[in-house]
């Protein structure tokens, strides 16, 4: 009875996450929707990722949380709360991850406590129950052991698959668009058996990074990169070459089984209410065919369709003129004058690789661009969850995104602010370099840097590998302004600067991604769904009202059976696992009353 | 002070390793050699891959330890003895990871202490100081961050090295064959920065699996499969089938960027022992090159060049006749009469197939074959080291490739001979089924079973993956003795056994992979060589002299410049890293001054 000499008043985290999750679980499992919110502070959140809401939803204080409960408590019938590994303290905030169950299928999740009271929780479906994917120690076998009943040879059950896919068999999912997301999704759906084929247009997995500038390199780093299953080995690269990354895109393709359909356009896709499922014409390689999935992802690019300008003078322009992402790179420039519209990523590195190569470039700088140095994101923003410095503190790629999941939209920008003071204290000399060149700096409308710019916009930033050091020093030129007009060799700015052209490049961004579903689908169905991307946060380039999560992507929307998926590789591979599973849920016929379908407030 | 309290008396296995450590050190450090034997128990092992003897060689006893101490110890100068982690008791044995250096690097190893004295070591050198290999922290960035002096794209400065090799410049090491050996040396020397080409006659990578009989599948599970930097994802198969592991290796030689000619034949080679380098000529797909490599590996298949039997009557048969390695599979035999010579592994898979898919097949068994169940062998012989039980108690690959490779040969069939004595416990009623239908089964020599008969003679078993239980039940029907000859239309055994047959399959076998050298280099040097693979176990097929480690494998051979590698995809892995080692040392000059290059016994 040693303990009765030990202080005991002092209650660990571990004993502090317990007792919540012990009370938290007795109260669902009653039903008791306002001892479960008492539970919560006043200022809290709960992120759902398709456990409770079948939809990805953060609802915000204790009245959203209520009614949250009222609706899907019953049907979720959560329990076995508990934690995965020892919970911290860092002040007055417990977190710890967790795991859980409802009676579909598994979870995980975050917690922070405040005071014995929930500030943040996150729950995030992780498996089906009767549809777990076969791994490790459920891994298929491979060879038949004993008299195998089927003759035919893995290469051959392949081969008959593929040629019969889209024939004699109908995918119940149809993923438009096979870069990162599109692949990180078709790997999933095949792990978890949902009959898909992922189309798109180039001639092999990969090029679509391939397609790009040549001295285009992954902006992110390697460890916030890795695709599921299969991470990149410790010898990749930090910033993978982008010929690189779609070789690595490929072999993934290939050795995940992915469903692939390369060379392949979409020409038309139209959803019969009636029977549930659309009829999409597709052409593959010059034969065309005509598709009935059940259910249609556009995984066509976050960042949509291009943004190209239409300026007077255009016609006479006797140069070479395109956008940023059909740029081919300097090589025919050499010796030649270039004008790049724009002074956001594409721009700069473009820019950067045409001064290095000989031409001589002027950028043209609209309005205000936010920049980091590459090595001060990746130490002060990302190295905690995503460098090798984490991975030697034992934070796996798993705990990085649910640790990354767990902080709601609504508050993020609180946690990135400081991060953003420290960069700019830490490179202030840069600053100060840039700002004497005359380029204009921002930090967002908030000061809440990069990362809030790309979930709000995904626009407006540059990660700097080198091309503001050569802004900062003169060697590519910079303009300010709008574009006024064309002449037949030269830019002219709303000023009258006239700059001298062989070549104009528009680094002028992208539209929102339902541009794609006008295309492929119609207006119609492009507005019903309305804006993809962006939380509705009222600054520039996000309107509000609030959306508290973002727009569309990976959650249903309100075209029934369409779905957007894509952005950056780490949500290729994070969102991938959700929208998956919200599809094997639905191909399964597992019932998926979704709560709190989002409204539409923007058309584009 | 509570400690003095406690009993002080029980040394735990850290202490006892620590200790000897420590000694072991003090007297390494003090070059006395006769204190450092005194550490070793009389009946003792010390195992070295290259670290001390730049070699793989055991040295045996207390005589032969001090003789190769007194050789090696003052240029290897060894240091900074430590274990990994926390050593591990069972009975009177004391087991440890290790870790070292030396002068010229940094190892591992495997200890184990039986009574404060040391039974068995193993040191291994991981890698050569100032040429350690960029990954985790010390990965390459990719990017260039900064104004780039060099203006190219990572994909053209690969295409301009890969225009360049075998051409203006040439390779250092020149490996002949491009399977799963060749491949994983060929990754290994591209991350150490030796130039090197890895030359195979197949169309792609992964051919030599795919162009194999259709229902090969790997018949080693996946956990002892991994390849280097890249192990298979979670959701591999068990066993991977032939066209999978195919596309696997296919994509890991690119994204390795393992500088590999497919379509290339070896035609000459010619050592010119003046300026010590080769003179190889190869067939480049129609272009013949003429290379210079220093060193020259052949990892053409640890299996060597077919035995196909010269026997009386093989002109005059009418019907097909082939070695096992060139079998097409069943499709074409189809309601036909096949006679397949042999009786083990690819025997039993070839009458399998061909039995599934509708063939009359008789099996010849020439001499009694050692027969154990696949999921058998995987529960008592590899699970401990190599299964999912052992990822989940923290086994790593590493670790076991470790464990592995520090039981000495000498009483490695100590440690096997229990685990298939309870192997057949476990199976009694399969091995009766066998016996009953006729068919001779034996255990080895010495009874330890199908690990030692791979490394002494690398044939002489079969892992059930089912054909045996068709022996049993006479599905797969069973003929006695050696064939005496053809007719037109059948096989005619010594006793008189006449089979009449549409299809003959030699299921023979191989010959020495000192095969290759001779039809390469000739036959001088392969006799100079002499005969590869085998312990000199001095049982059948492997005749004595004992020889301590597997002939001619992976170190320096009696032809300088002259290597040979190879190997199931466990040792590819394993055995890869030690041979690009010695490789890497030679091409940056380190001296590498070889203790007990081995002798020839044995021409073939």
């Amino acid at each position: 009875m040693t303990q009765i000499l030990e202080p005991t008043d002092t209650v660990t985290p571990q004993q502090r996450v317990d007792a919540w999750l012990a009370d938290f679980e007795a109260a669902l499992a009653v039903r008791d929707v306002e001892r479960v919110v008492a539970k919560f502070a006043t200022d809290s959140f709960w992120r759902d990722l398709v456990a409770f809401t079948w939809n990805i939803k953060t609802v915000e204080g204790r009245d959203e949380i209520a009614d949250m409960l009222h609706a899907r408590l019953a049907g979720t019938e959560p329990s076995g709360f508990t934690t995965r590994e020892a919970p911290t303290q860092d002040g007055d905030v417990t977190s710890a991850f967790i795991e859980f169950e409802t009676a579909a299928g598994r979870g995980v999740g975050h917690l922070r406590l405040k005071d014995d009271q929930a500030w943040t929780l996150l729950t995030a479906l992780q498996e089906l129950k009767g549809h777990e994917e076969r791994k490790g120690q459920t891994r298929v076998l491979g060879a038949v052991h004993g008299s195998d009943p089927d003759p035919r040879s893995w290469a051959e059950k392949r081969a008959e698959e593929d040629a019969s896919l889209g024939r004699a068999v109908q995918p119940y999912a149809l993923v438009v668009g096979g870069g990162q997301g599109g692949i990180a999704l078709g790997a999933r759906l095949r792990q978890l058996g949902v009959p898909a084929i992922v189309v798109d247009k180039h001639d092999r997995p990969g090029d679509q990074w391939r397609k790009r500038y040549k001295s285009l390199c992954l902006h992110d780093p390697v460890w916030y990169d890795h695709l599921p299953y299969l991470p990149f080995p410790a010898n990749w690269p930090v910033f993978s070459p982008k010929d690189k990354i779609g070789d690595w895109l490929e072999f993934y393709t290939r050795v995940m089984e992915v469903p692939y359909w390369p060379k392949t356009t979409c020409v038309s896709a139209k959803f019969d209410a009636e029977v549930g499922r659309w009829t999409v014409e597709v052409d593959r390689d010059g034969e065309r065919l005509t598709l009935h999935p059940t259910q249609l992802v556009l995984a066509t690019g976050m960042s949509g369709k291009p943004n190209v300008p239409t300026l007077p003078g255009q016609d006479a322009f006797r140069g070479d003129q395109h956008h940023s992402s059909a740029h081919p790179g300097p090589d025919r420039y050499v010796g030649k004058k270039a004008v790049v519209v724009g002074s956001n990523n594409s721009a700069h590195d473009i820019c950067k690789a045409l001064y290095e190569n000989g031409v001589d470039v002027t950028m043209v700088q609209r309005s205000s661009t936010h920049i980091v140095k590459s090595d001060t994101l990746m130490d002060i923003g990302l190295g905690n969850l995503y460098s090798e410095r984490a991975v030697a503190a034992g934070m796996s790629t798993e705990k990085a995104d649910l640790t990354f999941a767990s902080l709601p939209y609504r508050i993020m920008h609180e946690f990135q602010i400081p991060l953003y003071d420290a960069m700019r204290e830490r490179d202030r000399d840069f600053y100060n370099r840039l700002t004497a060149a005359g380029f204009e700096l921002d930090w967002g409308d908030d000061s809440s840097g990069l990362f809030m710019k790309y979930l709000r916009r995904g626009s407006g930033y540059y990660i700097d590998v080198g091309a503001a050091d050569l802004v900062a020093d003169g060697k590519i030129k910079l303009a300010h302004g709008q574009v006024d007009r064309l002449t037949a060799d030269s830019v002219v700015l709303a000023d009258g600067t006239d700059l001298p052209a062989d070549l104009v490049v528009y680094a002028t961004g992208y539209g929102s991604m339902n541009g794609w579903a006008a295309d492929l689908i119609g207006q119609e169905v492009a507005d019903k769904v309305g804006k993809v991307w962006g939380l509705g946060s009222d600054t520039t380039k996000d309107p509000g009202p609030w959306e508290g999560e973002q727009r569309n992507m990976w959650k249903p929307t309100q075209q029934e059976n369409l779905w957007f998926h894509g952005g950056n590789l780490h949500q290729s591979r994070h969102y991938s696992l959700y929208l998956a599973l919200q599809l094997k849920a639905r191909h399964e016929g597992i019932p998926t009353p979704v709560y709190g379908l989002q409204e539409v407030h923007h058309l584009s």
